[in-house]
């Protein structure tokens, strides 16, 4: 099975970053970006194929696609012992969990962030969670091809498998007493964000180290999930670069 | 003409900010959360109708809607003059202009944020410009009944006004030399965010005071537009928090 990546932004990304890699590249007949990336395909000799409109409409199901399709081999999804390898030897490193992520477009942001932050990856649940689709792909913007992905079975297990590699475990919790901006995150910070609209699983806390808010100034009881990510992943990039590690 | 507001979060949300001046509360028979809301509105002296899925899916346009919709009167969009009264005797606040946003989920990502850092407003263009949409207050999750939005005909005029009531204007810049984390952001900030992808344009650049950017770690280049502007909203709320004025 193939994936597929639609986008100008999401194709342009994922030639960057995995180009070598890709099996076609799919461009629309007269289609405005079509010749430039058609160019930059061919120059990594990657196939390039011209269909009509109605064929990027349906495959994209009516999301915008801007005539530009990029076919990669299935996602290269790591276990939680390879991500876990890649932070070893490393002094300070960012981790992201995602416990029942449903929205492919919070997934792609929240990628997007981690990427842009400098994460060593991010793990996502096998079931009752969204998995990297090509909505994701495309709302990553190409930070899909860059950052990488593991699938556990259980991620309370794989939160424990953290922390025994040496990593502090923070959820994000609305209801947490202890504040965000107050913490110290340096070393090998794990981040966990739960579900939108629940939050994290009671099971899942437990596991935590500790539970962080971010401090609202408003009536407004929690953020999009894929924003609250960010603003604690750049606080960990905030607080390193003032530490001189940017 | 009215306007409706989808999905349990936002129901509620709207039902607690403008609950008095709803038309009327739409439930679906059997809905899970029907019967609490449908009390919850009847509280309020809002008339209930019960109705099928079919009407539900059909004016959600498929999105999801948890079986409830809230008729309200048309979005009491303000003025940009309506808007600065409101920060008229303050000594720190903060302002959001976005300009020519096109994805509601981000309008709604960034109200709700908006409302959670203690916003005092978000100005949005009149053309070219995603405007308040069902969408947009499902994914404000009941925000945009709380934190006021202006339209204006032109977002440099708005900005020049915005400078001449006090705010300090700055533009979130991926190219800009200026680090977000390095500047003190007091007294009446004004935040600009551009569009999706191509970031703000060169007219609106020269009226900022200055262009700040997000320091990125990795190899991607911008962030989601919601996301940046959580992480510039918050970077304010931080530095106020730590002001000890919270």
């Amino acid at each position: 099975m193939s994936r597929y990546v639609f986008g100008r932004n999401a194709v342009q990304g994922s030639l960057q970053a995995e180009g070598k890699k890709a099996l076609r590249l799919y461009i629309q007949k007269g289609g405005k970006d079509a010749e430039a990336v058609g160019l930059e395909a061919r120059g990594l000799r990657i196939p390039v194929e011209v269909k009509d409109k109605g064929w990027f409409d349906k495959l994209a199901k009516n999301s915008p696609h801007q005539g530009l399709c990029l076919e990669l081999p299935d996602f290269p999804y790591l276990s939680i012992e390879e991500l876990l390898a890649k932070a070893k030897g490393k002094d300070s490193c960012l981790l992201l969990m995602l416990d029942q992520i449903e929205d492919p477009h919070n997934l792609g942001a929240i990628a997007r962030s981690a990427e842009a932050s400098g994460a060593v990856g991010i793990v996502i649940p096998q079931d009752r969670s969204v998995q990297v689709t090509p909505i994701a792909e495309k709302a990553a913007s190409g930070a899909l091809s860059m950052v990488p992905v593991a699938k556990v079975v259980n991620i309370s297990r794989a939160l424990e498998q953290a922390k025994k590699a040496g990593f502090w475990v923070y959820g994000l919790d609305g209801d947490a007493k202890d504040d965000l901006f107050k913490e110290k995150l340096e070393g090998k910070v794990c981040l966990v964000l739960g579900a939108e609209g629940k939050g994290l699983r009671e099971g899942v806390t437990k596991h935590c180290d500790k539970l962080l808010r971010i401090p609202m100034a408003g009536k407004t009881a929690s953020l999009n999930v894929s924003v609250a990510g960010g603003v604690a992943m750049f606080e960990v990039v905030r607080q390193r670069y003032y530490a001189g590690k940017p």
